[in-house]
């Protein structure tokens, strides 16, 4: 817009103010523009003319609000600046059709009481529908009060079992890494991951056990080398497990930040990756994964795609036929060069 | 919501279902809603109670196209998965006071038609304003046909002057980098930064080159080694710059990504940082430069400042009160471990 100085501030016009200068009511004028057969033809076209005059466009807001749909959903998250919920949100919008639906979108920081403000606003714009997106993957209480439209969790279940959550399969994915390592012909496998006090942490490590236990294995150590999520704890641990198992000839690391630095300190030591151990991460986070030494292997959570289910699940939920399920996407491996066959 | 496989679609209550209700006409209705004098007290005591028993809630939205205001924002991103949208959209959401107003998100991921539709769509849902973001700093084509509502652009500015632009001053954050490692006694300052086709990268340059030239010096070699944001050119970069520049006390790194890299190399060759080389990059992004050896001193440039100033840019401009105009915010140096003074 190019703004001039003395342009006054900018009002869309109104129902109401093409009902005047069509001289009808307000709820004729509503009926013509929505092309219903209540309204004489000479009476429409009155009120189409002056809808075009005003620049009254067909308003995808009002005519939502005669249906009884907005078209609008909200998108709750809890915290934008993760690298969780960006996938999520790119593949929620893509599932919902470009243009078809409008995401609002309210970041309530992790904090409970700016949730209920933000949810409140939301339905006061009489969203269709809402999508609550969580940071972590531990289950998380259901919102608030009574929810008059559909919600779908993501990420971070709903505790509510009768509610509708889209959750990644930490337990399959900590197995999927397992048996790659395994595949690669490697036997003597430690584990590096974050606080033991996050579900992720735990259930990783359950399916990493689970997938040792299948060929009579357990892990080095014993059990795993929690932590915390960062790179500075894998390359701490790092120099633990060589140090207590020099055997050791791969390391499963519960986020691909902890695998970084892992590859640092195996770095330092002069042991050779992939050959002499190999390392594997998780959440395939390019800027970290396809920049280190060597580029790491990694876990994908196939983030968009919960997105994308949680829309579809969402839209379900609104038309109101089945009513859909929650349901658990499993993850892949992403090779890239900390991986290998045993020489 | 706790959805029974019975229950119907759910279908918000109408302002013609409270009209139905409490037999008057929708424009009766909506102005006994609306708290008009026109209305006899007995009636609208009537629209109140019916609004009441189908649970219309006051309705934002109904209220806002009465006032030909909706209280909606549309905000335009072309890089969500970039690292800029993020904390321009936190400090956007802040700055417009929580639940005040909604913020419809919508991420042409860097495609011109794609942006001609997302507009499309939000003007069709009647937004108030748009926050239009860029992934980089370069002036981009202002918004393709008539926009009636007001427009601010933020980080990449539009090609238009006449437009509203909130953007980082790249030259003066050159300028801080370079100031700090001289405060810190360096005088053979090398630059190691992105491709030359970005704007920021030769913008933050030449703040480099007229800092050096206040004090009599020019860049160790002449010019800035330009290459890529990675840290894969921070790295070779670096072995080029120490081959050919032995004397080289500090190196002012165009991104904190180049700069690790810069990091791995000096420790790999190992020279000390921060004693015989000061390293400092640029972006302040958290994830690298906390964790890197040693913690790394970069330059931020205050996005979510930038996303505040947007959003209340775009409310004076809604308001229309004195016309607001573009600005530059300048960025500041967060000091870690990676510079200090010469022993």
């Amino acid at each position: 817009m190019n703004a001039e100085p003395d342009v006054p501030a900018y009002r869309a016009p109104t129902l109401t103010d093409v009902a005047k200068l069509a001289g009808v009511s307000v709820a004729t004028a509503s009926k013509a523009i929505n092309g219903r057969d209540e309204v004489k033809a000479a009476t429409r076209e009155r009120v189409l003319k002056a809808a075009e005059l005003l620049s009254f466009a067909p308003n995808a807001l009002a005519q939502g609000l005669l249906r009884g749909r907005t078209g609008t959903v909200g998108l709750l998250t809890s915290d934008l600046e993760g690298r969780f919920s960006i996938p999520i949100l790119m593949g929620a919008e893509d599932a919902s059709g470009a243009g078809q639906v409008s995401v609002f979108l309210c970041d309530a920081r992790g904090d409970a009481i700016r949730e209920v403000y933000h949810v409140r606003a939301l339905l006061s714009r009489r969203v269709d529908g809402l999508i609550v997106v969580g940071s972590r993957t531990d289950p998380r209480p259901p919102l608030a009060g009574t929810i008059p439209v559909p919600v779908v969790y993501v990420y971070a279940p709903s505790a509510n079992p009768d509610d509708i959550s889209i959750t990644v399969d930490n337990v399959g994915g900590g197995r999927l890494a397992v048996e790659h390592l395994l595949a690669c012909g490697r036997r003597n496998i430690a584990h590096i991951t974050g606080e033991s006090s996050y579900k992720a942490a735990r259930d990783r490590a359950d399916g990493a056990v689970a997938a040792l236990a299948d060929v009579g294995l357990s892990m080095l150590g014993g059990k795993p080398y929690y932590g915390s999520w960062h790179e500075t704890w894998g390359r701490a641990a790092a120099h633990i497990v060589v140090e207590q198992h020099p055997e050791v000839d791969a390391v499963f690391c519960g986020s691909d930040q902890i695998a970084r630095g892992v590859l640092e300190t195996l770095r330092d030591l002069g042991r050779d990756v992939p050959g002499a151990i190999s390392v594997i991460g998780f959440d395939n986070w390019e800027a970290v994964a396809a920049h280190s030494r060597p580029r790491l292997t990694s876990i994908d959570m196939n983030l968009e795609r919960l997105g994308a289910a949680a829309s579809q699940h969402l839209f379900a939920a609104i038309d109101g036929g089945v009513p859909p399920t929650s349901e658990q996407f499993p993850g892949r491996v992403v090779m890239r060069d900390s991986t290998a066959p045993n020489r």
